[in-house]
């Protein structure tokens, strides 16, 4: 069979990590699926640093977007650029053109996947995309081919490796937000901006594709409550630590009878929970299934390599030319429906909510008559010691019985307008009941 | 398209668990795949019971094995007869005649997989497997598809729900084997006859399966050492605990400079590794990617639905078309090797043991100098409290470095003669360093 030519635009560290695994081990890939996959040029804008680079001598590198995606040899067309923009574009384009697409990018199709997908479609072409959710964790193809006949009731799961490593590092060592954030940076685990990660934009953008899969359900990452870590105190992960619990950044998707609930939070996990034990960048997520109950998939989220692995899974099954037929039998196509997006405030679910109370007799009767009229029963309370002098209030953590977030909102608010609380301090996280 | 017709092999509590899928979710699939799926007809012995089944009204049962296979309008035969004879007889039969095949048989598979897969190929048929190990966790389809371009370095995994559930049981209760696994058979666990899978023979097959596909190497049963489990003793699990391990009945593959190691035995994890926490009937598998790094899937590896779930899966997508060119591109076709499986002899571990050490001085000294002699040095060593009256005897408990099984052999066997040791009540345990 002739070898199948490749175009990588965008040659950052995971384009580099392509590189290295398509010209590192030709040989082998083409022993393993029987044909060649050959890197026919390298398009990014950084030409004279990328010149320099052993790894791609050899490879024709050029600046310039169209040249490649107008050239009748190039099969398929590798999009690392990141971004919206240019990315789109250059996805566009190459669909048009007749070429086959293997993306990383979970921003553009969480936002427009519904059009790129049609217009692979509509050209018999095809996008793969294992390396958008959770690197080289094959959660991707487990939706769309192993769980093809399942009805899928929940998928959830730790799917960013940034908030995943500093949430770790939190709960371990005790350190505040900004240390870890700090530490994360010096490994080359967060950004120089983190705010996508540490935000939960990037984990929504990544559930907006999963539930896409998962449902048949056409959702973008507007669809879907967003809340991240970067308000996280210590404190309440050593609280919620005594309680039993592990707090992690989760995406949740869940079919309920009104609806879906798509909802991205820092999130309290029964320390026995799956998930519970996957720590620093690691990733997991976990699928429910009517007939095969929970399956989790964990394993490294991020990273060149993983993410690398990942995109050559997909050029490696396009240029076998069994991807196309995957593609075009995804469950978006055909059956996509719009599904009602439960708002936030109807979620039901129980919460821990720590509460900073002027150390005086009566104050906890208060809070209680409030939390009663609103219907939210507590199932558990810490308060340890006294106020410090200076200070004059105490640490007052609540965990409740299932209730609804609106209630628990409009209980909350009631009690922190309180003379006898701080309202500032107060804090609420959510429990998983998954 | 026209409806897929499927003749069921054995109606048994997997088959069951098919035919409530296949008739119970018919609109759903053909929803989801775009093409209906017929239970055709039931191939069991036990008519006159299945008859009387309000799940089968309408669905023809018949105890011929013959005339499904000859029906030229049947497109799939799932075989879930179990055992080898029969299930053998029927998969060839059925290939011959042009259908493809779906089997859970790993016994089947991890004997006749080599001959079975080279028919199926001769006659452009295909064999869906991924029910045969795992149950509803998509391992097969994983190596398959995802892990295509892979090196994998090595596979293992807690593969046998019937084991894990004793060892859980004896772990968290200390109840003895025996009890685990009456309690095991109570809660439909364990098999009248448990043999295939405490002695581990079940784990073996679906060994051979898994290494067949991740390392495209030519395996049966018969090049796997297996231990299995009926010999534990609970206290060794409190010792191993004590020590900050857990036991697990492990499956082990793994890629040596000079061959491949297969085996599976009971081994002490670490408390930290991922499989430690995979308790219960639960099944969990790991696979080293040289690009990916370690993916860990984790489900119910038993049961009906889950298993059903995977037969159903595998149903589905050769209706689509899209198994059949999956299931030629398997890497046990053309590059199958024939690889040198190193004997367990050779193998280098880390090694736990348990001595019964008469209660005077110099016993230590002595057991020190035998395993010095072998050149085994010796990690942690527990001795607690003098012997009981009656019996004169101590257990003493050693964790060593890592060291080649031949050696350690040998040391025992000469520790276990010594006149100070009571070598009938010494204990020896592998320790995971994966």
């Amino acid at each position: 069979m002739e070898k199948c030519n490749v175009a990588l635009y965008g040659c950052g560290t995971v384009g580099r990590g392509v590189a290295e695994i398509l010209l590192g081990h030709q040989a082998g890939i083409t022993r393993s699926i029987g044909r060649g996959i050959r890197l026919a040029c390298v398009v990014d804008k950084r030409v004279d640093e990328l010149r320099k680079l052993p790894l791609l001598a050899g490879i024709p590198i050029c600046s310039d977007l169209e040249a490649p995606i107008n050239d009748p040899e190039i099969d398929i067309v590798i999009e690392l650029i990141g971004g919206m923009e240019t990315a789109g574009n250059i996805t566009e384009k190459a669909l048009k053109a007749g070429k086959n697409v293997v993306t990383a990018n979970k921003a553009l199709l969480a936002n427009r996947a519904d059009a790129l997908f049609k217009l692979a479609r509509q050209r018999g072409r095809s996008i793969g995309f294992e390396a958008s959710v959770a690197g080289g964790v094959p959660i991707i193809a487990t939706l769309r081919d192993s769980f093809v006949a399942e009805t899928i009731s929940s998928i959830f799961g730790i799917v960013n490796g940034t908030c995943n490593y500093i949430l770790s590092r939190m709960t371990d060592e005790g350190v505040s937000y900004p240390e870890a954030l700090a530490e994360a940076r010096e490994k080359g685990y967060a950004e120089a901006d983190p705010t996508l990660d540490v935000e939960g934009h990037d984990s929504a953008h990544k559930l907006a594709i999963l539930a896409r899969l998962a449902f048949g359900i056409n959702v973008t990452d507007n669809d879907i409550y967003c809340e991240g870590i970067s308000h996280i105190n210590p404190a309440d992960i050593a609280y919620a630590g005594s309680l039993g619990y592990k707090l992690k950044l989760l995406a949740i998707g869940r079919i309920k009878d009104d609806g879906v609930e798509l909802r991205v939070h820092p999130t309290l996990l029964h320390r026995n929970h799956p998930l519970a034990v996957v720590d620093n960048s690691i990733n997991a997520v976990c699928i429910h299934g009517q007939a095969v109950g929970e399956v989790t998939l964990t394993g490294l989220g991020a990273g060149a390599e993983p993410t690398a692995g990942a995109v050559v899974a997909d050029v490696c099954r396009m240029a076998l030319g069994v991807y196309q037929e995957d593609f075009r039998l995804l469950p978006v196509f055909g059956g996509t429906e719009t599904i009602h997006c439960i708002p936030q405030e109807q979620i039901e679910t129980k919460y821990y909510f720590r509460l900073s109370c002027m150390d005086r007799a009566g104050v906890l009767a208060r809070v209680a008559g409030v939390l009663g009229e609103h219907n939210i029963s507590i199932d558990s309370c810490i308060q340890q010691g006294r106020a410090h002098q200076d200070s004059g209030y105490v640490p007052v953590v609540f965990m409740t019985h299932r209730v609804k977030e609106e209630n628990l909102l409009n209980a909350l608010r009631e009690i922190n307008s309180l003379e006898c609380i701080d309202g500032a301090e107060s804090v609420m996280l959510r429990v998983a009941e998954i």
